[in-house]
C-alpha cells in the first residue's frame, strides 16, 4: 500500500508524533488517518489527543447573546494577529454574530448546502408551482428563480447585510478585505435559540 | 396505519396546523414525522418551517470568549423566567461557560457518552494496560478504574468545578438547585478553538 507524504504530515501535525512513527500506522491502519490516531494512542502516545486541535489560523471567536434567549458563535479568520486586534476587524465579528442572530442563516456559503437539501427544496417548490396551477415547461424556470432566494434567505454570505440591506454580507466582507488588505473568511457559526 | 395522538400532536406543535392536516400528512408519511413536516409544506402551509422552533424551556444562553481564541456558548434550562432573570442563575451559567472553556468537556453528562466511544476507550486503555505487561486476569479491573477518569475528563457534570475544584459541577449546581428551588439542566454547550 502507497501512503502519500501528505497523509504523513497530516497525522504528524495532528499527532506531534514523529514521521516513522506516523507512516507505520498509516500502513497499519491501510490509510485511514482515524484508525492511525487510535493506533498511536494505544501504543501509549498519549500527547496524541491533545494536539489534534492545534491553532493554525488567526482570527477571532466573536458571540452576540439577544436578551439571554437567542445566541450567536462565530469563528472569523484573517492572516495575521496583528489584524485580529484591529478594532475594524472585531466591530465586523460582532456584526457577523449579530447578523446570525437576526436572520438565522443555515449555511455559511453556497456551496455549503448539502446535495440532499437542495434536492428537497427544488421538490417542494416544483410541487407548490405545480398546486397553483402553473403549466409544466416553466415550472423549473419558476423553480431556479425560488433557489436564488432560497440561497438569499439561508446562506449567510448571500443575506442583505442587516445593517445595510443593500448590500450582502459577503459584500460587507469584501469592503474589509479591501480596506484592511488580508483575506477575511467567515469559518463557521453556530446559533441557539433557548428551548428549541 | 396507526398513528398515535402523541406524534400527531408532536406534528401540531412543530408546524402549528390543525389536527386532521396533520393526521392526513403522518398517514401518507407512514408514520415519518420529517417526511409529514415535507407533505405540509407542499401543501403551501409555509408557517410549517419558521415554527419548528417554538420555546418550550425557560433559562438562559450564555456565552464566554477568552482573549478571541476560545468560545464557549452555553444553554442552560430552570423552569421560570423568574429565575433566569436572577443574578444567581445568571452567575451560575457565566461559571459553566467558563468551565467549558478551562476544562474542554465532549459531553454533557455520562449517559451522553455514545457506546462506540466507549468501546474504543476501553479497548485503548486495555491495550495500554496489556502493553505496560499487566496481567490479564486484572485488565477488566483496570479498564474500569481508568473509565471513571474518563468520565471526570470528558463530561462536563463529572468535571471538578474549576471554582471550587474540591466540588464536581454536578455538586454546584445541585447547591444552586437547593436554593433557589427550581430544577436546572446544562442543556448543550458548544466550545470553538480558533483554527481548530
Amino acid at each position: 500500500m502507497n501512503i502519500s507524504a501528505e497523509v504523513v504530515k497530516t497525522l504528524r501535525e495532528k499527532t506531534g508524533v514523529g514521521f516513522m512513527e506516523c507512516k507505520n500506522a498509516l500502513l497499519e491502519a491501510k490509510g485511514d488517518l482515524e484508525a492511525a490516531i487510535t493506533i498511536l494512542r494505544k501504543k501509549g502516545l498519549s500527547a496524541v489527543a491533545k494536539k489534534a486541535n492545534r491553532d493554525t489560523k488567526e482570527g477571532l471567536i466573536g458571540c452576540y447573546v439577544h436578551n439571554g434567549k437567542i445566541g450567536v458563535m462565530v469563528e472569523v479568520n484573517c492572516e495575521s494577529d496583528f489584524v485580529a486586534r484591529n478594532a475594524d476587524f472585531q466591530t465586523l465579528v460582532k456584526d457577523v454574530a449579530m447578523q446570525v442572530a437576526a436572520s438565522d442563516p443555515r449555511f455559511v456559503r453556497k456551496e455549503d448546502v448539502t446535495e440532499d437539501v437542495l434536492a428537497a427544496e427544488r421538490e417542494i417548490y416544483k410541487a407548490q408551482a405545480r398546486a397553483t396551477g402553473k403549466p409544466e415547461n416553466v415550472l423549473d424556470k419558476i423553480v431556479e428563480g425560488r433557489m436564488a432566494k432560497f440561497y438569499a434567505e439561508t446562506c449567510l454570505l448571500e443575506q442583505p447585510f442587516v445593517k445595510e440591506p443593500g448590500i450582502s454580507v459577503k459584500d460587507h466582507i469584501a469592503a474589509h478585505i479591501q480596506r484592511i488588505g488580508e483575506n477575511i473568511q467567515i469559518r463557521r457559526f453556530v446559533r441557539y435559540r433557548l428551548g428549541e
